[in-house]
């Protein structure tokens, strides 16, 4: 990213991070090369993140914050049953994850790093997915489909129940061909759990 | 473990092996400390396991076998049906999985550097594993109580949607004091989704 006369907002730092991160890697990477990348001092850098700390913070939220928007446009479309919506937003969370590890292994094992530094952010965004799976699971309710006594309770073990098929952990065996068989496998099973 | 004038036998080394794990760690142990300690050649122990790597697998092998024994046991008791088994088999599982974490997590941690080396041996021990659930469900569509139409693939989606409470990649959570209510949240989901 060449110096320019824009004004410097919080978006383009991030932006310029996350690129400074796919080049130098977690371990290197300084606010230094950020402000370096964007033509600016350090200290202009510093005015909108107090600490490289913050920063990184920033960057990760930024990141995480990416799938919620893809998965919270999906509970809003009005014409779909809660099922449907429940089935879909379980296989886009999966893509989404698998398309994050397999696109760009670099960035993905960066991030990798940056999450175990950021444990409040990461806390934040599993609440976030889970409140929208609860909303889900809660409209199913209201409608007579599901049966869930708690929305939430019900969001929040669907959610550690597919973990194998969002939890970056599990990032190795994405890339294998039953992968898919088991997905469908697993939410088919708790579908069945849920309906009334 | 001192010089002794038994007959060497491979579950004697095997014992032996585990105490010098346990001592040096997975990376120091050698096959010459395993000899030591039984106060026999070196010779010896290699003409029971004809490799470092084959006495290693072994080894790795008893361990996890402990935990199959233990749950193969839980299947046979008649008097249960087979959703009071399915229950006790994941909850028994799920603890025997977080004794071995707690109690002794260095050793735990040892079988995890030996487990990353012998994919075959753990390949083996989740088919005895998925298998044992696969005989459980069946037993439960014989009766009438569950309906699923392959009970191996619902005993492989059941095992899958219960991996936070069995890899030992969750082991740091299985401290939490929520961790029971999650437990017991997704095994009434997958029941409920097995029931027929």
């Amino acid at each position: 990213m060449s110096p320019s006369p824009e004004i410097l907002t919080p978006e383009r730092i991030l932006e310029a991070t996350e690129d400074v991160l796919r080049r130098y890697g977690p371990t290197k990477a300084t606010v230094v090369d950020v402000a370096r990348a964007l033509g600016v001092s350090h200290g202009s850098v510093y005015r909108h993140f107090r600490t490289k700390a913050a920063l990184r913070e920033a960057v990760t939220a930024r990141w995480l914050g990416r799938t919620e928007e893809l998965l919270g446009e999906l509970s809003e479309e009005p014409a779909k049953t809660a099922e449907e919506k429940l089935r879909q937003w379980l296989a886009v969370l999966f893509e989404a994850k698998r398309h994050k590890a397999g696109d760009d292994p670099e960035l993905f094992a960066t991030y990798g790093v940056l999450i175990q530094e950021a444990s409040g952010v990461v806390d934040e965004h599993l609440l976030v997915l889970i409140g929208q799976l609860a909303a889900i699971i809660g409209e199913g309710v209201r409608s007579g489909q599901f049966a869930a006594r708690d929305p939430l309770a019900a969001a929040r073990a669907v959610f550690d129940a597919t973990a194998r098929f969002h939890d970056p952990v599990y990032a190795p065996q994405w890339e294998r061909p039953e992968i898919d068989d088991e997905f469908r496998a697993v939410c088919e099973l708790l579908l069945r759990g849920l309906r009334a």
